[in-house]
């Protein structure tokens, strides 16, 4: 158990995911020290606003030296619990949920997989990325006897509502929806739908400014 | 050939970007109509701010009665260029990138795939998604007789900075990076990082306020 915290506003968590991801990329080109005024620019925010979101992490910068990477990153990560162990069921293991299982979670995020579910008897009773693949039926019971912090959604839109009927009755208060169904599920439960589309979204903005040439209406 | 627009900064594309993809799941629930701070509400954010992106994207909407969810929904659309259509190339067939060429990007977001590329030969010369996979090496031949605005790379952080090389060589203007890898570009090039762990980062912070039990030190 730990303790409880004051609520962080969205778009600050957010912005400190963004600042984040970053920050593992500059640690992977062996930098060591960036300032908040250098953090801002990369992302295009006020350097006042990075640091009123870095300073809620508990972050002090030294002026002119700027913050080390590696403490901002574990201040990021502690803020967002990331350095905690959350246990997560995912439900629907064809190819999204696949790739989902296989992706490195538990080193950066704290998720850890503890089993997966799928209503087709076919792709059950398998592992995947040492996951073990169950029968949703099998849910209820798999429930009452493990701790689950998180459930996955990542089947179609139109069975994502069952499943997320299933996820709220047997207790999972977060819930991360990666169908494009919007889920009704009852105040005490957090939904967050993953929304990898907000970098395609600057990305074609870019290409319709920068006037790229052979952009034809769609013709369907 | 569309014509250029005034830059927008990426934190409104990136607020515009969760609008739409809340609008699409009102639509789903039959709703036709949100006021400003409705919407607001619902993403938490400063009913000023939203209704100052809303105008951006040449929005006005009317007093009391709010916005139509279909107006907003296409407004924001032509504002991102997902009306248009972007050819787009995926390098790296694996779990996430066969999820990606089964998404369906080009109803809702103007993506359309015309090949993907991929090293090991094992992948190649098949269909996915009715998208022709083709070995790494045949991709300048391909560039030369296709346009292509988008490069999407899937493959593993260590091949990543090969392949956005490969891209910016044939010319392509945008890349999507769904790998760790920090790309190195130059500066015509416009790069942005997938970060799907946004909505995570919410989840698991909620979740660390609203002392849950059970979440154990990382073992590892």
């Amino acid at each position: 158990m730990i303790s409880g915290k004051i609520k962080a506003p969205a778009p600050v968590i957010r912005r400190l995911s963004n600042y984040h991801h970053l920050l593992m990329g500059l640690r992977q080109r062996q930098i060591q020290r960036i300032s908040s005024t250098a953090l801002a620019e990369m992302v295009e925010y006020n350097p006042v606003q990075v640091r009123k979101d870095l300073q809620l992490t508990g972050l002090i910068g030294k002026p002119k030296t700027g913050f080390l990477i590696d403490e901002m990153e574990d201040a990021i990560r502690r803020f967002m619990g990331w350095e905690l162990e959350f246990q997560a069921v995912l439900f629907g293991v064809g190819n999204l949920g696949s790739a989902l299982l296989r992706y490195p979670w538990r080193e950066e995020h704290g998720l850890r997989f503890i089993a997966a579910f799928d209503s087709d008897s076919a792709r059950c009773n398998i592992l995947v990325n040492n996951i073990p693949v169950y029968h949703t039926e099998y849910f209820p019971t798999f429930s009452a006897e493990h701790e689950i912090h998180i459930g996955i959604v990542a089947v179609p839109a139109g069975a994502a509502q069952k499943v997320a009927d299933l996820l709220i009755k047997e207790g999972i208060k977060g819930i991360w929806n990666f169908s494009h169904a919007h889920l009704k599920t009852p105040a005490h439960a957090t939904v967050e739908n993953a929304v990898f589309t907000q970098s395609l979204a600057i990305l074609t903005r870019r290409l319709v400014e920068s006037q790229v040439t052979g952009l034809g209406k769609e013709s369907s």
